[in-house]
């Protein structure tokens, strides 16, 4: 395959942030924001709260990032990872009301919301679950048909969104393992998240590339080149500058996504 | 003095709603929309939820009743009644973020907030401390300037809202006792809440004719007539025809806040 | 089959309470403790909360009514029933949690604790999942080696219990349908509980005599004469003295699960 | 006054810990088991969760070190550290529930036990209250009357403990900021906490000879000698084997706190 062809110029770098609570930081989110494009934004149901929320808004529109929403299950103590058996119509009324949370933090800071991306647990609830996708993507077509909703390619989140007009980002993550299928590697599982620099920026590279992951088990996964790719703080923070650097040799472009999808 | 003069003509009714959660019924909430012309929803902090709020606004919404935010700490086991020692930068965090919640269930269905009333303890506070007065008062304006804060008669709440050009409606209590300074008789000592409908009509005329409430140690205190009278369920549920009856023959309009403050 | 041989002579008649919460009622719970020997007590995770659970100590310790915990998923807005994917050492310890919290309401009223029955979608889980269902036993055992614990006959958590030397108590529905593979119909299906007191006493002396329910869609379904049936508040409540007649005139005897198992 | 007469010989130094909650991690909580005797354990209200709980009893009995619990307000956004106006009766349930938990995992591991210290805003409220003193006190006693509560000398608390029959210890902190009456400054002002070494090292070597502190206008406070001294990890952490040569030097013997008040 001619690398030069499938190369992507234009990419979304996306990062969770905001994940603090109370007397808990989380560090090193502060660094993906020297590269992030985009910043998801925890809106109190598994992390963050008001005070935290307020600060976010702030250091994101300073450093002139697009905030969109992380909505998350109301499980605090499992970080919003822990699967909650939720009606499709409770999944739309959560997601609803975390939406004007965050939406209230950015009216009063002067911003605006650009993006969806459920966290955790409802992030991988909705791109399984079609009854689950149509009524987060209803929550969000409700609270603003202009936002894009992020999820996996392929998946009955994507599908669902664009059912509704929504606009779709396809995301992959730099520092996940995947599975054959295409499914990341369940945290938990070792190996499910890349902890060596080294294989966080080339996992990055070559999803940027040619749309390709190596899988757990050795073998390609071919993904798609993705709309945009989630960087965590642990595991790309402190590689920020090496990241850029190889962004910018490759001729990519950064964009939030908003602008592009 | 002439009742004639000091009678109101128009007046709002509010009545707190939204107050179930999860499993739990409030009874007797429903009752009361065939009578009030603003309803305060719970924003799931000191009560309701996701699902209890979009069902209320759907059913205010309806029934053509104004719907405003009832922001409260966050504390579901005390109902919002006990006192948090926040900041007044938590205060103005906390007041933004539901109302931001409560404002997604609004745009979703196609309703508008019209108002702003804060509940149980932080009511209180509120009302007494300027700074946190200053606060809530701080989130009202960045989230809509053309919201209406309910508050007591002279209070720093009130005093808080106006100084930021915002509108502000004083509210009285039917069935409530008040002291003889005009601060409410704190609930947990006997005689707080009237529950005796006869004495609840007669405490909300005399409201709405002369502006005075006998206190709890025998006197009458002088309120002012106020823009708004609450009412609460399980007081005023059970007689909500006969305080109809009675408010159409002193010939009082009743309308929402929003229209006439 | 001989009815007469078949029939119990003595059974355990339990109902989940405590199950209040801050200013939040649940009507009828006291009714059940006229004919109940043994209760369930909420744990203040999924219900109940310290108040709750002292005053409802007190009553059954009154009331002469063998007590246990119900401990349940950390989820009060969906009342527990909403299956929380936790990992089974995350069971182990949400149990402890609780049974310890419970047994300190016991302690300081001078009361034993004798039973723990899970609540909702934590029973559902321990009585499918083995790996759950070793965990709340350990967490039972561990936390008091004389506790009986109640679950579905033939289930995981029963099975997991006597495999660690525990009494277990096999229990019945008298107010649940029932699937033809003997599992409980799920809540949300129309005709998953019961409310027609004709049926539930049906139900309940059925399954005394004989160990057999009628299925949802029709058939009996063999379930075994178990030794504890579970009664609710909404259900039976209005019908106790009925079902104490019927119980009675059958000659079975009602003892608490803990002094027979 | 005779230095060397006013040197306590036997003394315990304590330390909050299990302040992790979920995937949020407390740092250096650990640093401070190398030197302390006794460990105040969160219980899962204002931090900690029921794996946190679990883990740290574990750790504490595996390092030898006495357990006790560390009650708070249910307030984990605010750390515990915001006064909620409970009634004294809702302290007492809530001191209750907590004792209970952390007392379960403690039964779990084979664990007894030792003393209680409520935490933040409890431990000030319940110091200043005699109401609220009395109902922590009582739910002490009737949950286990050989546990001993601390608290700083001449509190409400220690008074309504001793009243009780309770042992009691008095407390008195190494890194905080005293006021002239003796009473802690509070948290949010400046200098409330030391965080220079050496500062606090110094304020713990003179509470342990003299029992006196340099308050934050300058003069001495007479505290008195404390039984127990608390260490926090973030300012004693780094320091902790000087603070071991210090103490070794002076000639005084750690001990756990129930061995000798």
């Amino acid at each position: 395959m001619d690398e030069q062809r499938a190369a992507r110029y234009t990419v979304d770098l996306n990062c969770d942030i905001g994940e603090s609570f109370g007397i808990y930081r989380i560090p090193g989110e502060e660094a993906l924001l020297e590269l992030a494009t985009s910043a998801n934004v925890a809106c109190g149901f598994h992390a963050g709260d008001p005070g935290v929320m307020r600060r976010t808004v702030r250091l994101c529109l300073d450093k002139g990032i697009a905030i969109g929403a992380h909505p998350g299950f109301p499980d605090r103590e499992g970080f919003g990872r822990r699967e909650l058996a939720v009606t499709p119509e409770e999944a739309y009324e959560l997601t609803l009301y975390q939406l004007g949370a965050l939406g209230a933090f950015l009216r009063a800071e002067g911003g605006t919301m650009r993006h969806v991306k459920p966290h955790g647990a409802l992030y991988h609830l909705a791109s399984r679950s079609l009854a689950h996708a149509e009524a987060v993507s209803e929550a969000v077509l409700r609270y603003d048909a202009s936002l894009v909703i992020v999820g996996p390619a392929g998946s009955r989140l994507l599908e669902a969104g664009a059912a509704r007009g929504l606009r779709v980002a396809r995301e992959a993550f730099a520092d996940r393992s995947y599975e054959p299928d295409g499914g990341l590697t369940p945290r938990g599982i070792p190996g499910a998240v890349l902890h060596d620099p080294a294989a966080v920026a080339a996992q990055l590279m070559r999803l940027l590339a040619e749309g390709v992951v190596r899988s757990a088990s050795g073998g390609d996964v071919r993904l798609g080149v993705p709309d945009t790719v989630c960087l965590h703080g642990d595991t790309a923070g402190p590689m920020i500058g090496e990241l850029r650097r190889l962004v910018s040799e490759a001729g990519i472009e950064l964009r939030a996504i908003f602008h592009f999808v």
